[in-house]
């Protein structure tokens, strides 16, 4: 059962886990520090926990204590309490979902281990934006995606922003993350991946013309450029969407990351 | 030719069509009132342009002077130029993109008008999220859409954070809006449009096995709930996207709209 402890003052360093939560670069150095993520919203949280991430403190206004009354009775943990203005002045905007946990993360798998047993599995490289790697884990989860390999550099899942526009899609496809860009490909094709790669280049093979075979890994490019060059060419089929022939008289030459996404996974689901 | 105009005062009353672009209850009402939309950074403002909205009057950083000297060569409005400073005073957050047009709004068509030669049409039924309207729009320009049909309280295309993740597709695809909710359905019946509810709810009949039709409008519904049982009732056919069988153990029931879109339209192109 969880310990109540009200708090009146939002500089108390019980709290120092949800400090500032709109501060990218604090919360990137903080979160990597202590190797904890925030969850925010009664669906989210519950999500978290069911999963197994372990608690390390929730967060919330008194209105929550009563419906979160089942899952704090459950969790071992300090369970703050505090009114709007206190919450706002921690985590620096009204918190409108009124009820934050903070979680501890759990080591990621190595890649080899973690596609081992997978099908389908997505591939991102270098997104930055934290929404879309959270939407395209809410549909890799919708349809049917074994696993997600994201590459060094590719945005935090765990990230709250990410967490939130997933649902908590990325609590339920189990992911990793190469050590090595350079040769992180080459673990896939060991354990037997078709490697796809998704391009807005319209001369490649389309979408619902691709070779998928037995195990396949699809590979999403970053919001602006796509796949590296480096990726693309090791790729064994380069695959697109194909565009309406009017859209390039419309101004519009691609498709956004999650809307290819979606449809490739679609694609990948009827595999 | 733009007349350049330099403004040290982020209080001058010449600038009232940029004030506190966040603020989205002020701009709803200012651009109501004025009739007016922002579009914000180079390719946004060109799209717009070029697609023939006339144009109030652009504010912009000195540095963004010379990459749009041809387009300032040609239209017939103040140019207002300010250093960083005094633009973050106007608009309330910093400019990136350094660049801003306030766009006069043009009549938009009766719904009658507009889908009289739109064989492949969408109508969104209240979607709430700016964001999530020009990611539709954006989809539906390069998946082939003729035309949009906004329910009466559906957002805005032009509200500035439409419009930037449209990328401009808001100006090229044209939309009109129902004046009337009860009845609005009628009116792409009489035009012989074969309505289409897309649901996530999984008894309805799979999107690959939707008969299309000659004309179609494929109605989406509002992010929570998605479409109103009154619009759901006047489809000719309820259509969904096949979830994974494994997504609900998942507590995955759903796609958002942004990529339930992307994949119906991509059906639709197909059809």
């Amino acid at each position: 059962m969880g310990r109540l402890i009200t708090v009146a003052d939002s500089a108390d360093p019980r709290l120092a886990d949800y400090v500032r939560l709109r501060d990218v670069q604090l919360r990137k150095s903080l979160e990597a520090e202590h190797g904890l993520f925030i969850a925010e919203g009664e669906k989210v949280i519950r999500r978290a926990v069911e999963t197994g991430y372990p608690v390390r403190s929730l967060l919330m206004a008194p209105r929550w204590l009563d419906p979160l009354a089942d899952l704090l009775e459950r969790v071992d943990a300090p369970v703050y309490v505090a009114d709007d203005a206190v919450l706002e002045g921690i985590v620096g905007f009204p918190v409108h979902r009124g009820a934050l946990a903070s979680m501890a993360r759990r080591p990621l798998p190595p890649v080899p281990e973690l596609v081992a047993d997978a099908r389908r599995v997505l591939v991102l490289e270098d997104l930055v934006d934290h929404g879309n790697v959270g939407a395209i884990f809410r549909c890799a989860a919708a349809l049917g995606v074994d696993a997600v390999v994201l590459s060094p550099r590719c945005a935090d899942p765990l990230y709250r922003r990410s967490v939130k526009v997933s649902m908590g899609a990325v609590f339920a496809i189990p992911y990793a993350r190469m050590t090595d860009w350079h040769h992180g490909l080459g673990e896939l094709r060991a354990a037997g991946h078709r490697l796809l790669a998704l391009t807005p280049d319209q001369s490649a093979v389309p979408i619902e013309k691709a070779v998928w075979g037995e195990r396949v890994a699809l590979m999403l490019g970053t919001e602006g450029d796509g796949l590296s060059s480096r990726w693309l060419k090791a790729a064994d089929e380069a695959v697109c969407i194909p565009m309406s022939p009017g859209a390039m008289a419309r101004g519009v030459d691609s498709l956004n990351v999650v809307a290819a996404a979606s449809i490739a996974c679609y694609g990948l689901m009827r595999s």
